[in-house]
């Protein structure tokens, strides 16, 4: 990681408590030169960073226009900042390979030359749901797990997601976890209905995995839209459709529940993260 | 995570690599009275607990009727474990809750009264692609991620996967991980094909990721059935069934590739994990 060249290592944050980096992404904190890292890294996280080294929020970060930076700006700066033999940390909430578009940035960055190092992390897709006692796959519930970015209007025609078929994944009792899909919520949810997943399939919503104001809401696909708006749901978010959201209740409610905030009929509570620190 | 009742943590011990475990993970070896680890936890890994943890083998470990020991045979073990109150870490290859069966032991110990806390881990269907250079989401390239078990038939009837919809999200351009499909893979490939996957969809198979003996080997549908067969694939492997695998080469061939074992037309090589040591 040092020479002249410079390097740069694509890190996975995880879901934000600095406990659940990996040893090795750990490492490459505690030696970076320079990071650059992304508007879903933690302030806790970035807390735990070297002094010495030079933090650069390119999830913020405004370009020349006054905008937020392109992805094509961002490419340009983690080549600059490997300038003079720096070994950069391209620090990304989660998994740098899961909707993380670290497989674009290390494109680039081996087309440039520059040596790219991945160093993976926790995806949220598995981590939020596990942390508020949800196995994403179960014997019993579900052999199949879908995940996508709830980015798309799934009611547009030019989707690319084949939602027919994400729905017959559900209904045949898979797992899907959409990823950053609260604005869009009413209309995934439409969607999986249209395609006639049936109204009393369990939905899970948990906010800031792992963070301080983690929060789990559950309902079903009938009632959890009007569930998110009542306490207020707001992104980051992790939505789980499937049985497993039940296995919650019999782990969650047996041995760790802290509850805090609750619905009026005591469908949610704020739990203790097991991601947190102890 | 002491006190007289003693208390379990399904940790994720990752791919293998013990620089991929969380930092909270290898806290929890590192003060664990009793490890109970399964057949994927590395040699490598296990050399890092300490001496004085008592470790057992319960992927291998015989029952009273010389069998491999059951799910519930675990379950009661790991009860027992904690008695004195010790504390217990029940250690998985990849992540607990992603074909890991931590539900299950999650809800029975839950159901006994001890105390359970769920330390996530690296899943391979998302770390073993990404150290072969193999991003499982790509913008330009997969907005859907699917991870199934290859222990099913897929040309049972009584399949519990829905292998029409899953053909259709690859179809789509969405990225299929099928995990311990080695023994499968000729059925798997023909059901893909049977619904009209493209012949020429790329394949990978990624063998022992992050283990010293990692190897990737690349094709199609068409092709890899009789390529794993010509280097002799073994389990553990994941295979990626996507036009993610294509990155790869624009990654890896320009920054990170070490040839080590290569097929007659040059198409696989032994690779610098990502996930390895420095």
């Amino acid at each position: 990681m040092s020479g002249a060249a410079g390097s740069v290592a694509l890190v996975g944050a995880g879901p934000g408590d600095p406990n659940l980096l990996t040893v090795k992404a750990r490492r490459r904190l505690d030696e970076a030169d320079v990071i650059l890292h992304d508007a879903l890294v933690t302030p806790e996280l970035l807390g735990t960073c070297p002094d010495s080294a030079e933090i650069v929020d390119v999830g913020k970060r405004p370009n020349s226009n006054g905008g937020r930076l392109t992805q094509a700006e961002i490419n340009r700066l983690l080549v600059r900042a490997t300038r003079g033999g720096r070994d950069v940390v391209r620090l990304k909430g989660g998994d740098p390979y899961v909707f993380g578009r670290g497989g674009e940035e290390a494109e680039f960055l081996a087309a440039a030359g520059v040596d790219v190092e991945v160093v993976p992390g926790l995806t949220s897709a598995v981590t939020a749901p596990a942390v508020a006692g949800i196995p994403v796959t179960h014997r019993d519930h579900a052999s199949c797990l879908t995940v996508v970015t709830g980015h798309e209007d799934p009611t547009k025609a030019e989707s690319a997601l084949d939602w027919a078929a994400l729905a017959d994944t559900v209904a045949a009792g898979g797992t899907l976890v959409v990823l950053m899909g609260v604005g869009r919520l009413p209309e995934t949810v439409a969607t999986l209905r249209d395609h006639e997943v049936a109204a009393d399939t369990p939905v899970a919503m948990v906010e800031k995995a792992t963070w301080d104001a983690e929060y789990t809401l559950t309902g079903t696909l009938s009632t959890i839209v009007e569930r998110a708006v009542d306490v207020g749901i707001e992104p980051p978010a992790v939505t789980v459709v499937g049985d497993v959201v039940d296995v919650r209740e019999r782990v969650i409610d047996a041995s760790q529940s802290v509850p805090a905030r609750e619905c009026a009929d005591g469908t949610a509570g704020r739990l203790r993260s097991d991601g947190g620190s102890r």
